[in-house]
């Protein structure tokens, strides 16, 4: 079943290697049935050198259960699993611990919009989360890691996909899209700002942008009359 | 039409992903015909991948039309038209947003002249332009970004082919050269140039070089005595 | 004697080279044999280009002699011999002089637990050994830098295996593992948590992860009830 | 006359591209012939891509002049000459501008001696000389470069050979060695470490090493009782 959102993911997994934001085992990519019933994720702890759209694992939206597949989820399931039921808008969630995204989640500092890059993609600040209390990393770890996104997403109150990632306080970024490859295009895009703006903090502390550039950088791509490609 | 023109463009824009200073779709590189009267520019949004010289995009200086090409140019064309209007000694002009020249741009700093390989190529500070005014983002947003470069250059009083670089406040940099090679050599060694400064000023901020050391640099390789290279 | 050791040890010394942790002869991998009787180790000063099984050199760990191999041991040979008598639980060293793990030792400082990535390898901050007095560097300085890493493990009472690495002050990184493999995969992943502190440091000195979130990561990968992989 | 230096030398400048210490056209290595009479250097501002033995030109080293060569050779060629004619332990020199390395030369800050990775190979402080006076980059700038390096090792009173390499002030590194393989070698070795102590100095910038653990490190490899390596 959804032999095509296996092969999306499968293929979105492998690019994140490419593109140089994870190594080893260290990222995940899901992504959900346009019916919204199932999630196809990577599996835990497997090696991506040679993995296949077949070790992708099939979990049902509603139960959060394995419905198909040889391995186990991702460890990160449960995250994945809140977002997708929280948010309509979301298609496809990554999970990766690129290191300069890690650097400003370690640091509990925000990703700050300051440049076009950053407003051709993010409207706004990426937040970084709230430090989980000890309840809420004892039980149900992974899931309330969902929870801590939503609530600080929601407590901002903007359209998750107007910003669509984030950083985990202590943990690293999570970013979403539309799909697959444009959740993980999100991801390289989020790791390539946090490495411009860790080296502009660096520079001035106190730099920042005008809201009204933000504005026009973001609504000339994302606005109703945006008029950048094709 | 400008055929010749079409390949080196298109071939300009292929090396900036080579020289790793641009990912995905994020720089343009466009050239000037001989008479001045057409400029050739990458389309927007296009990827690099399996880009041709036939999806170059063809404008008249004059109206800032487009004359011939199946895509829609760069939405930075404004930019690259106000530049070769206003500066007849500019023949190409290339806008990235590599990493450590963005981080300049949205620091407000210009990058330092403080060392010989700046002096081979930029005969001063590259200079950071002011941020732009609401106004000039709301109407003609990227025309008000050559224009703001061109303010900058006359206000320092410089023949733009002496600095061939510029970084705009909160964007990034733009280059130019006396051909579409030349103008991303200039991308290139600008980027490279600010990642030397961004540590140099890391170790010592007040890290500075002698008028004359510029002066002679410069002159060896651009003076009417130049003695650098064949 | 001691093939398939031969073949790990040679491959693990030549994946420090493909991951981009050693240049040119600047680290060495060991193992121990399964009865604890023998080591095998990296020749010293010999290019990692078209190393061969063959070339690896045997030891006694009891004598510290040589009793195979065409070439002398590594110069670091006395540093592997000292924790593999002193800790049971290793099976494999290995030493680089990687970029930022060789910071934090330089500088004096332990790599600090706060992030995930590091809750998932090592459970506790990384520590910075004391310098060497004078006496320990003049004599036997290569068995007295094993001595003073495993001095700084026993003063603060933890397994080896739960923090499988250390910088050694003034010098640089040492890992260890369950086999040539995963000391070696030790070796990269610190060198990436130290990218990511240095990074970390300089955007918050007094980044911080509370115990318990360093707990959870740790346990659900290693703990008795770990569920992180197949 | 003299093929197989320009071979070495050859071989040596396109050495310095595969390990990412230059780009286009900026750097020089150069070797001396055995008599000590000639000089064979990479010619100024050709590219490395393609270049052939037979594009080295030879110069005489009592004259200066070329003595043969179809190009003309670099325009640093005054500062190789006046090192080897000082110099009778130098038999290759080498020029880059190597971004860490060119960081501490823009800083006007000496490479400090703060790990075993320096000690391995400089057997202290890799310093950075004065700025040069007005005068002695009006005239002769070039051979003033070599000068001032041969000031600043004068005036500390070392052999050049026990620390092979220096920063120029405002300008760049430059290395020799026992040929142009070896010092090609050193001016990576020197980016390397210069990388190392930028994030050392960034940590913790009261970073010190012991002239003990210098001593031992530089004297097992290069002392006469040396004994790492075959």
């Amino acid at each position: 079943m959804l032999d095509l959102l296996k092969r999306e993911v499968c293929e979105a997994n492998l690019e994140l290697v490419k593109k140089g934001v994870v190594i080893y085992t260290w990222g995940n990519v899901s992504g959900i049935s346009s019916d919204r019933e199932f999630m196809v994720i990577k599996p835990s702890g497997v090696p991506y050198d040679g993995m296949k759209p077949e070790d992708m694992v099939v979990l049902s939206i509603g139960t959060g259960k394995v419905v198909e597949g040889k391995w186990k989820p991702s460890s990160d399931t449960a995250t994945h699993l809140e977002l997708y039921r929280h948010f309509d808008s979301i298609n496809a969630v990554v999970h990766t611990h690129s290191v300069n995204a890690v650097a400003f989640s370690q640091a509990g500092i925000n990703i700050p919009a300051v440049g076009t890059t950053h407003a051709d993609y993010f409207y706004g600040d990426i937040p970084c989360t709230r430090e989980l209390l000890v309840h809420e990393v004892m039980d149900n770890y992974e899931a309330n890691t969902g929870k801590v996104i939503i609530e600080t997403i929601e407590k901002l109150g903007y359209d998750p996909m107007s910003i669509p990632g984030i950083v985990v306080r202590n943990h690293g970024p999570f970013t979403w899209g539309s799909d697959a490859a444009n959740a993980v295009h999100n991801a390289v895009v989020l790791e390539k700002i946090a490495e411009m703006d860790y080296k502009t903090l660096m520079l001035n502390p106190s730099s920042e942008m005008k809201q009204y550039i933000l504005d026009k950088h973001y609504m000339r791509k994302h606005g109703k009359n945006a008029y950048y490609g094709q």
